[in-house]
């Protein structure tokens, strides 16, 4: 394999997985420069608004995401495991979900709900990194739709780093406020399981393999790519783009 | 109309008009920081080659954007009218087209060809922009799609702005390698033309008058957003994403 993840040969499915846990050590944002200035506690109230209201068009689109991989799925015990996604984040009768705790953390953070739902102030980017997310699961393969996914094998790491520091180290927010992340830790090794097992399965070839790889640094590059804009916009060098959001605090 | 564009009333096509120069005269990136640093002669060759090599994306994707809006036109003498842009860009049996025109402007630049055509260096930031661009044709009303090809009113501003600065101020681009945009100084108007009396035709309601105004303003935004991410990655604070272009001279 090169350095740019270009396999030279089919690889056995244990290592396939070493390759798509590379990419991650590679290229997930627990490495961007965003995330390292929240973890050190360095962000300040406006920036750590300006980040939660734009994840949030993020958190919003995944039950659409996740009902485009499920209308292509034609094995209905992946239907109905790949359902349980869309539970998790619009919730039932007994659980809120996932949006409804984003907003509750937007709301904890001195935003207003309606405007975080109304998706208006959030950055372009953020909002055409979200649209590529939802375009590469409705046109590429199934396959490469369902690695798209395989980020959350990264996600309790990023989650656990991002929970304890701003606990420690930002004081104006509580674990109620931080809501959202804890179902998550059970959650994104539940669906891992799920995606990984189809692409054992179904990535058995070089190419096939490379497909997955690709989609999974696609999908690093999506989330990559909307802390690069909240950084752009909100640290440095703070150029805000017409119309998003202004945090109070920008000086 | 309130400060974000939003109508409070229908307008006469040539009302609707004003608003649309207005959108442009606040939110077409000619105002962008990184097109002021281009044609104040500020930027480095591997600024100018991360520039092309990035805008190459978006002008590749022309051709199936107006595929795409062509596929939906019910109107013969209208397609047969939308149909030159895709001649324009692709060129034929007497000329080159915009597309291999920008390759010579990357390869005047410095640039290889293989490269800047096989998209793999270019900031994802691009590249999710130029696809929301086509998700836009695709997925909203033929409207829509239409009147967000509008920032084409204000190309011929920015082009001559763009072309007689650098002709100036960048000693080794010569007027050959900026080939690209003489054509487009004709072709625009006349694209204009045809769609903005699309426009006028089929916008005569507050909503859809709304609408035309939020296409054009989206497409400013994915204009804007690729010279963010430019600016970000090779300006300030000069992050490049994993995996894309790094000039030679970056420091």
């Amino acid at each position: 394999m090169t350095a740019d993840f270009r396999l030279d040969r089919t690889l056995s499915a244990p290592q396939l997985e070493d390759v798509l846990r590379q990419v991650g050590a590679e290229r997930y944002h627990i490495r961007h420069p965003f995330h390292r200035l929240m973890v050190d506690g360095a962000l300040t109230r406006g920036q750590m608004q300006a980040w939660a209201l734009n994840r949030y068009c993020y958190q919003a689109t995944i039950p659409a995401k996740d009902a485009i991989i499920l209308s292509r799925i034609e094995d209905r015990a992946l239907r109905r495991a790949w359902r349980e996604r869309i539970v998790d984040h619009d919730g039932d009768a007994t659980s809120p979900g996932g949006i409804e705790r984003w907003i509750q953390l937007a709301r904890g953070l001195g935003l207003d709900a309606e405007v975080v739902a109304s998706q208006r102030l959030a950055l372009p980017a953020t909002r055409f990194a979200v649209l590529a997310y939802l375009r590469l699961v409705e046109k590429r393969t199934l396959l490469e739709a369902i690695a798209s996914s395989l980020t959350e094998m990264f996600s309790p790491q990023v989650i656990g780093e991002r929970v304890s520091a701003i606990l420690q180290r930002y004081p104006y927010i509580d674990a109620d406020t931080l809501g959202y992340f804890t179902p998550r830790l059970t959650q994104a090794p539940r669906d891992v399981d799920v995606a990984l097992a189809y692409v054992r399965e179904h990535a058995r070839t070089q190419d096939t393999q490379q497909q997955v790889v690709d989609a999974l640094i696609t999908k690093c590059d999506i989330l990559w790519s909307m802390l690069d804009a909240l950084h752009f916009a909100y640290v440095e060098p703070r150029f805000v783009p017409p119309g998003a959001f202004v945090p109070e605090d920008a000086g």
